[in-house]
């Protein structure tokens, strides 16, 4: 190591994940500096609140009451955001570092969802460069691989579950037969869903992550527009019991995949294979589906979040800027690749949850539907006791084009003997 | 990029992997160029045979015939080696290549097994680095998450299923009851076995990249004889069987940890609970479960050989190597731990098969002289029909010490009743 080179960090934020990243700089140092070939320097920090009992001294580093004087002061190279949220204090601090000649390294996938591509710009004019691994899959060194391991392949799909909050969610379903709100409040209660899980159980969190692989690996200009996204609160115990009878798990997947040059983007709920290695990512878990043209399927799971997953990836690339390492953060650019695939123009198998009072002739009116609409049926279910009126009618298609679903749902759903509206989860083979 | 600068190679070896590797190079050389900031120039090829069909044209690129007359050509600034074998042509070409100030790129485990260290240091006294991500999981990019993305971790375990061949025969005699034998003959057949297998079936194959990352996660100088290296040829089909019966799979596992304060290295079949991710790679896969003080634990799968896999690991060091990307390839040194753990103090489950004359008294015997060594048990299973004279005993302990196990099985296997010799398996959490 060259002794006369160092490299000056300034952290703003110490919530659990900043205070884990200093923890970790301060019991690797002697490493981190051997990795980087310079001395790094924790020059300064700032957060909210200097006298809150974070169990790590920070009287040692140098306070900074405003955030963004600290991006603006000369002797820092790289600015640590781990404050979060896509814009205010996270945005600011991102344009004024870069602005400020700074490299700029984040956990915020919100952010990096929503300004990552300007983001990139503004840095690489300046010769720098924006680092964000711990955007996307807590410790998963899934950006690293994008960029590094696969960097010669073309980026044939990925696939992946990105919201352990979800997960978590669905997991409980399936394992103790909860309902979603009964599941919802118990991960309340454990710390793996925040008080407002809107974010996460509509998808959007998901969405943020899938737009920031799609931009490395295609190099598609991130859009939540683009991305077809519904979360996981229509599922019901009915839905797990059944998809599970029917040989499934569901799981909220994210899907970023080019086909005949199109890129298909979509976040939603999807029913795959018992015993597929995807059916069984339990818990909180992360996982990621990456296929390339030469290297193949390759897999990757872990914890998604958490303080010290995450800090493990932020100081993975503290050492990135500290090395200058730009490659790790370009990303592909696809050319002539503009057009998004329609939701509607997919094609594939489809659960559909039908509550129906039953009445003579029920089933036979909705499978003429479908057969009308040119959907065949793998297996039908229909449920319930003699004496129930409302019975449950579940059906599992063959593959078949969204359209054609969509035409024959909207027709089953205006059926007299339909209760509320079918619903329905699609087929995906991971 | 900076066109003034460029990066040339030298390529030897053109089988299935050197030819992939020069494919790979063609398509994607802007990418390549765009990744590295440098002009990539395949300067020249040296193989067995310059007119081998190879579906590849080869007469664009200079043609040397001595491999080490090309490493040691001025005009050339790395030479990739995918030639095979630790010893002859390759060990020549890598010493050669840094004596004459080259980078070296291989796929090549026996060679890094054997003289990776000394390679590491010969490199690194001239500047220059050592590559070999493809060595080790094919395309997964274990390397490069052991050096970049956890470089931050103390690695707390390695386990890992890293010899294909073997992976594909204990899935086959798995799911179609094969014996180890037949299992072989169709691995042979489909291309998943050599005509001479010792290497992958005894575990030595294994043993080479379990060293190898070794080195990397605990700065350990790969030695083969610190290691217990146990094949699957003693596997029945009995095994696989009664193992099912029991809830577990059996895998091939690739083992290092470090617990307090001693490596623990080994190879070995072991029994993983079935429904485990570890029980559910099937086929030729290969994959690496990663744990970090930080991290937690990560999972890997995917190809672990093939042409293309081996390729897209190759290409992704020519890039490191054209950046002189050296933190990548250097290793964590863990001062004060020189001491490896002996297997004999191996504490867990092990399930044990013997082959008995059906006596009356039989089982009594048994389960007294493991009652006298403390080994308590957790399944017995008795089987063979009635006019059997030959039964199997089948037996699953609880936690005990191996050498224990030992002492009990020397005194079981000189019963009388005893056909043979009995056979252990160790379970293991993975």
């Amino acid at each position: 190591m060259d002794n006369s080179k160092s490299f000056s960090i300034g952290l703003v934020g110490l919530g659990t994940v900043g205070s884990a990243t200093l923890k970790l700089l301060e019991n690797q140092l002697i490493n981190i500096n051997q990795k980087s070939g310079k001395k790094i320097i924790i020059k300064a920090i700032s957060a909210k609140d200097k006298n809150k009992n974070r169990n790590i001294d920070i009287n040692k580093y140098d306070w900074e009451e405003s955030p963004l004087a600290l991006a603006e002061r000369e002797d820092i190279d790289a600015i640590v955001e781990l404050v979060g949220g896509s814009d205010g204090l996270a945005k600011k601090l991102a344009y004024t570092a870069i602005e400020n000649n700074k490299y700029f390294i984040t956990a915020n996938k919100a952010l990096i969802a929503k300004y990552g591509y300007d983001l990139h710009d503004k840095a690489s004019n300046k010769d720098l460069a924006i680092y964000y691994e711990a955007a996307v899959a807590g410790a998963i060194p899934v950006i690293n691989s994008i960029n590094d391991g696969l960097v010669s392949n073309n980026i044939i799909s990925i696939h992946a579950i990105l919201n352990g909050t979800c997960n978590y969610i669905l997991s409980d379903m399936t394992n103790n037969s909860n309902s979603f709100e009964d599941a919802l409040i118990k991960a309340k209660e454990l710390g793996f869903a925040e008080a407002d899980p809107t974010f996460d159980v509509e998808g959007i969190d998901s969405a943020h992550k899938l737009v920031i692989l799609g931009l490395l690996a295609y190099g598609a200009k991130p859009d939540l527009k683009k991305v077809y996204v519904e979360g996981i609160t229509s599922i019901e115990a009915e839905d797990i019991k059944y998809a599970n009878r029917l040989g499934y798990k569901i799981k909220l997947i994210c899907i970023a995949s080019l086909e005949k040059n199109k890129l298909d983007f979509r976040v939603h709920p999807a029913l795959c294979l018992s015993g597929s290695i995807c059916s069984g990512i339990g818990g909180a878990l992360n996982a990621v589906f990456l296929e390339g043209d030469y290297s193949k399927k390759l897999t990757f799971i872990g914890e998604g979040a958490g303080a010290e997953p995450t800090a493990s990836s932020v100081v993975s690339d503290i050492i990135h800027a500290a090395k200058s390492n730009k490659f790790l953060n370009s990303f592909r650019s696809i050319k002539n690749v503009r057009e998004y695939k329609k939701i509607t123009s997919r094609v594939g198998k489809y659960y559909i949850r039908l509550l129906v009072n039953d009445k003579p002739g029920v089933l036979a009116s909705i499978t003429s539907v479908l057969n009308e609409n040119g959907i065949s049926l793998d297996s039908v279910i229909q449920e319930g006791n003699e004496s129930e009126e409302n019975k449950y009618i579940i059906i599992l298609t063959h593959d078949c084009n969204e359209l054609n679903i969509n035409n024959a749902i909207n027709k089953i759903d205006s059926l007299n003997s339909l209760i509320g509206k079918s619903y329905l989860i699609r087929v995906e083979n991971i």
